[in-house]
């Protein structure tokens, strides 16, 4: 981990490589985001495939470019999906994005989401109840948190280490690191926690640009920022949840790098 | 039963009620609807959380303050999932409602509604034909009613007394019962009827308020009022289905507890 | 096959009639989609009905008025669930839609695919890259054409002739056969392809129009001139996909059938 903290310019370049070869991002992912992923993703300039059968997660996965495995609305035969799906991308080293929606609050999912850490996610993204509850930690209140990164921050540390992968906790300051490098991205607005499967969105972000970045620290941090920014230019224009929403699509769409790099407040 | 029938300012204070602690409403409800029943019930204050596995169904209704069962797009699996949850409301009395989607019109999902309606639903929200259809008249067309919301005020009235239960009609003006009170909601927009989902989440809305609000007829009138004063407001400013519902969303959002007591038409 | 190709005035008459008698359109499809196509019916004057499972598929397919069944997201009960519907749709001479997505790109799904095919839809709907998929073509890139419609041509003529349907080729011109005769749709915009499910919904369009239609053939032509007509008006008063999604619903709602006339670019 000798590598320095991903500057903005390097932010720039990552959604500048997304941008010219679009990455086919393979999302198993829950029932409520579904269509909100896919068009951030084409928003963004990438190319989601939903491929979440147990017939087809596998082989699909290999020719992937990034996948997101996201637990929001777990099933059995999609937890299949999900298991045939790692073991496809990592047959082919995709990177792949873990995000573990309510572990710690629920035995079934936390034990999923702590079977598919051992295997080699690329990114781990989740609020702080989620991160704390993938080390024994007691979760939050279903999808909410009810911690503040600042609090898991030792969690997302030792997480990171022993998995050998980045950790990203999403909240009012969203904190990531590889276990040796910490960056604080402090864009975003509060109309964020006001929409469904922003947070799940935010995964697949990630995941579409760790296909096209090869430091994943860089690739999540890159998402961040873009998701955030995105989202301020999104609430100064429009009043309510709805109207958001939908601006955000469009400022997905029309960020440039060079606003990216501008905007985005690391520290 | 001798409470008095809710006014204008019972469903402002229930509105107050909601917003001041946001109940976690989890539900288990059709493909379809999901996204936009989720971003409802975060435009209003609530917390939303569609936990509709069977493994994990009943300890998640244990912990959530209200439950939604809607029979829109039944599976076998997620039907296993709804008696669980149904099991998990029951133990710790959580309020939970039922929205019985096309009952009268297909067999299979019938059978499964009125084995649910014996389980003790504060709430029972349909269209005509389906209030109907539970006790056993014929079904609509499909998802659409094809009767009106006073032809059916029988049968509701039949069905909240035998069941214990709020059954609340849905319609260009909506009829909600106890059995003994009737309120009827003159509110409402035709262009409610050109976006999908928009039911659906009315059965959502009415779980939170019933989380929140002792009395299941005032919840009932208070979440089909504010979504119905919402949509006149949208309409308003709104030319097509499209921006009519992102309209909602921010009027959902937007509208206070006075705005709510000052514009309900009740009878 | 001795009609002539089908002319504006016919679009015309095919939108008068479903808006006369709105048909209801059973959608076997995929989660991505589904919301977005429920819309799209309604706001055209359709009326969707999400029925999908193995239990109730047939009955319901033997009441609707068209089907519409997308590979999108297959999982083995919805498979089954599909067999059914066309099955009932058989019995009762109901048109219905074939969305063969990412055929020739995924050897399970291709299989069900062409299994389908021999079934007898009235129209199957796809991307050049899935069109000579069906045929034993190498598929595109996921749910991305890797092909150009044009070189699609003798594919799509080929698989007309031999199963007796209508073969819709998507793409910057749409390329739409029966075998015999040849129709090119023209209209269309670029942020048709930053939406997801848009592609999908055309189909379900296409099942709709099929149910007030005689010849095929018209009502394939006819659902692609709306959406591309609309979504050129949608484009021109939006500047980004998000907004675009929703204008293009209004667009739907409000285009009428001189406008269709009109606009539609056929030759």
């Amino acid at each position: 981990m000798t590598t320095r903290a991903p500057s903005p310019t390097h932010l720039a370049e990552a959604l500048e490589a997304l941008r010219e070869r679009p990455p086919l991002v393979q999302c198993l992912t829950n029932t409520v985001a579904m269509n909100w992923t896919a068009n951030a993703l084409l928003a963004v300039g990438a190319t989601p495939a939903m491929v979440d059968n147990p017939e087809e997660a596998a082989a699909f996965a290999r020719v992937a470019d990034g996948v997101l495995v996201n637990l929001g609305t777990p099933q059995g035969l999609t937890v299949g999906a999900m298991s045939e799906a790692v073991g496809g991308a990592g047959e082919s080293s995709t990177p792949w994005v873990l995000d573990p929606i309510a572990a710690g609050s629920l035995p079934w999912r936390t034990e999923i989401a702590v079977g598919l850490l051992d295997r080699g996610p690329a990114v781990v993204r989740g609020n702080a109840s989620e991160v704390r509850g993938l080390l024994g930690g007691e979760g939050g209140r279903g999808p909410d948190s009810t911690h503040d990164p600042e609090s898991a921050l030792d969690a997302a540390t030792e997480l990171a280490r022993r998995h050998g992968t980045v950790v990203a906790v999403s909240g009012r300051i969203d904190h990531i690191t590889d276990g040796e490098r910490l960056v604080r991205v402090a864009n975003g607005h509060d109309q964020l926690t006001r929409v469904t499967g922003i947070g799940c969105c935010l995964g697949a972000l990630m995941a579409g640009f760790a296909a096209r970045t090869q430091d994943p620290l860089t690739a999540a941090v890159a998402a961040t920022s873009l998701l955030t920014v995105a989202a301020e230019d999104a609430a100064a224009t429009t009043e309510g949840p709805g109207s958001f929403a939908v601006a955000l699509l469009d400022r997905l769409y029309a960020t440039d790098a060079a606003q990216l790099a501008d905007r985005a407040l690391l520290s």
